[in-house]
């Protein structure tokens, strides 16, 4: 049973959701679950409703959320045209997010001119320093450190063992995982011949208000200025934004990408897992990054890229294809050097 | 000197681990040391037996675990047909684990409705938090995370810094190592006009027996159902698994792989580093995928894949050769083209 | 305003950094500021001057730091034969490294016979156990965890939620931010039928003077001897350092790079972010590793390599410009064949 413990007839959720019924409309839903592990009163999503096993004598799902009307004997459907958002407002009501209580734990330590609303939470083991603000109902896990002068916004929650240093900027409503560590030095150098010199990484972290920061994710400050991520940015496990990254809002970034330092990503990007960016890149507006794609020159608007070094996603497949064909090129080759060879000997 | 103290025979030592003994059986033994930094009373491995310096005037190991008899004027050997599991054999004699002592630190934080066994030692600023559970003998240590209501096996040790989230069950004798997050969520948000919105990420994590997982490896929790490490597993430092994940028994993932949703590895497998894995894709029993390979489809079982898209290895390394021969390849056409413009100018 | 509020012409500026002044010598410098976000007071690195933007009405920076001098109406300059060098220089003046004030935090755990300098500075829930020794005016930060027997040298700077466990040695002046784990057990497991058998890490990991390693990076600790870092050597985020790995001094290795055990690094290497490197593999002295290369041979010094497998980097060009041609050789070869097909016919 979902945690809300809320059940509700079918019909009610086909009206949250916006979808429409086929079946029963008053059978009682308590919950979410999969296709492999289906439960009585319970609601599925079959992307594709060919993997729907629903079996007289076994335990179904009460139902299913589909995007068009299929004949499942005994099932009864949420039509959708978009059932992953249906699953997803499902989801929503079912599991909705547990509300902090506000208050400082007294194994917390917290700066006597740290500004934490009354309504926030500082889990134990936490520390925030001096001047660093914490917003309205926000939620600062346990070990957690916030450092000196740091912001974080109404609402946002940070996980246990998050670490935010000096001088960073968090909007409302974000969520830090555990591990994630923001406004850490840009890896910046000057080699001379007595050695490498530091340079100075004098500047802060802007993060907008909505944004999603994954497990073991480093975040550079600035050298000078801000390194920045947009509003509503969603950004996975183990990826790293070096000094002065600019995000722009609506980019989600799946795990293990490497944002090089200047890189420029622009509002409603796809970037997957593993992809790497070159120092200074700028990627345009809603393009797509494949997994694991190299980007060495900038990407304009709206482009889709794999490889390394990433190119168009159309041309890497033909040459792609064209790689795959290369043992067949030889032969080919030696064939017509052979054929060649004869018509010369016998010429 | 080993940290058991222990000073054996050769001829004990070999009888400890199923070999024989060339040379002197009664030279005795007190710890293990390397090839580039022998000691008088310790056995060294030597996979390939021409990287034996043993010099006369020079300090020497007494031994050296051989897989077959070599002659090295002086030298005693421990001939064994598996010279690597003598050598662990040897090691975990002379360097036997550290026995936990029981006892809540008394600056760790316990809950009090939290089922820590006695003999469990819950470290310095560790959290445990409502309902979790700590087995027999179990090791966590300072400023360790555990979430409400997840269960740690008998004898399982997590080093400093590792975070558990909520509802995670981990096995017995697993090593957790600093820096680890698990239970972290899974990375799903579902793409609408006004931006992305978070699908709940409701499941859990659910880890066997003899399993360790590497410092600053990350682990999701399922959106629905669980995220399953199997009995036995091994993975290497920063590595992602994330939602849903399903790895089978005796696996071994080496660092920094990433495995994307959904993605199903089977028993025995073996992983490189950096290694790369597509949403929901299968890796069949006993396969090999290399270093830095990029996965894209489903790998049969007993397969070796190496290369990005990663294609079996005995293909993969025929075509990196027909592409060493491209340069060459482009002569040869061009001499073909010549020697056709002749003939038809000639003709 | 830079943190030292100290307010210096920019003849003495000049005079510092070892550089000349063009235009007005006794403007006062008070800070760093970027091209994008000019300041009055303060002065601008611009590698490219044709990036300036010196407009009258519109703030500007005092100067601008150039490697030649060029006309800028109204603007003075710092002319300097490595700008980047004089950049620094100012920046260090203007933003000062913040003392540390010695004292242990009452909130940290600090065992009896640890051996902590009374000008050394141990955070909020930091963790020194047994043995261990902290230099003078060292900072070990919150939540911060050094095992037994573990030395952090003279005014070494831990972030908070650093993790060093025992036996581990980090020289004088070095940086380690959050996150980051050293000493972790190396990985190696020796298969057997009845599953795989823990390989003890019984070694040490040793790091030199000047050394900066960031956040989230890993490094583990040597199975016998040592995981050594020479002094000087600079590490970014993410970085993963198996065991038994050898880098030598100055070497600077970008984000998610990662090193398999026993990897030799000879010393002024400079690796990119998310290269990869096989087991044992050594880097020769002064060599240059290209960003994603994927290495799998020994690279001779003073080397260049790129691509994976990575090759000679011109080597590499000459590849990927051959490959770009593969659609095109496919046609021309299609055309000669057709052409031999005719004159067999016509024959």
């Amino acid at each position: 049973v979902g945690k809300s413990g809320s059940h509700i007839t079918l019909a009610k959720l086909a009206e949250m959701t916006g979808g429409t019924v086929e079946g029963n409309a008053d059978v009682l839903i308590s919950g979410v679950c999969s296709l492999d592990h289906p439960r009585a009163d319970h609601i599925a999503l079959a992307v594709n409703p060919s993997t729907i096993r629903h079996e007289a004598g076994a335990e179904n799902a009460a139902a299913y959320i589909v995007a068009r009307p299929v004949q499942i004997p005994g099932a009864s459907l949420l039509v959708h045209e978009n059932p992953r958002l249906a699953f997803t407002i499902a989801l929503r009501h079912f599991y909705p997010e547990e509300k902090t209580i506000g208050g400082i734990d007294p194994n917390a330590q917290v700066a006597r001119d740290a500004d934490v609303r009354p309504s926030a939470h500082i889990g134990p083991f936490a520390v925030v320093e001096s001047k660093a603000k914490i917003g309205e109902r926000a939620e600062i896990g346990a070990g957690c450190y916030i450092g000196a002068g740091s912001v974080i916004g109404d609402e946002t929650q940070l996980y246990a063992n998050v670490t935010v240093l000096h001088d960073v900027a968090i909007g409302k409503r974000c969520i830090i995982h555990s591990g994630a560590v923001i406004g850490s030095d840009g890896f910046g150098f000057t080699p001379t011949e007595s050695g490498n010199i530091k340079v100075p990484q004098t500047g802060r972290v802007e993060i907008g208000d909505d944004v999603e920061i994954g497990a073991g994710t480093t975040i550079d400050r600035a050298t000078l200025d801000a390194t920045r991520i947009g509003d509503d940015v969603k950004i996975d496990n183990l990826v790293q934004i070096a000094h002065n990254v600019q995000i722009g809002p609506h980019t989600r970034i799946a795990a293990q990408a490497g944002l090089s330092g200047r890189v420029i990503i622009e509002g409603n990007v796809v970037v997957g897992g593993q992809a790497g960016f070159q120092n200074g890149i700028t990627v345009g507006e809603g393009s797509v990054i494949a997994g694991r794609a190299g980007v060495t020159r900038h990407v304009p608007p709206h482009s889709r890229v794999s490889g390394y070094p990433a190119r168009d996603h159309k041309k890497a497949l033909a040459l792609l294809a064209a790689q795959n064909r290369l043992p067949e090129i030889l032969e080919r080759l030696e064939s017509i050097e052979r054929m060649l060879e004869k018509t010369v000997e016998s010429s």
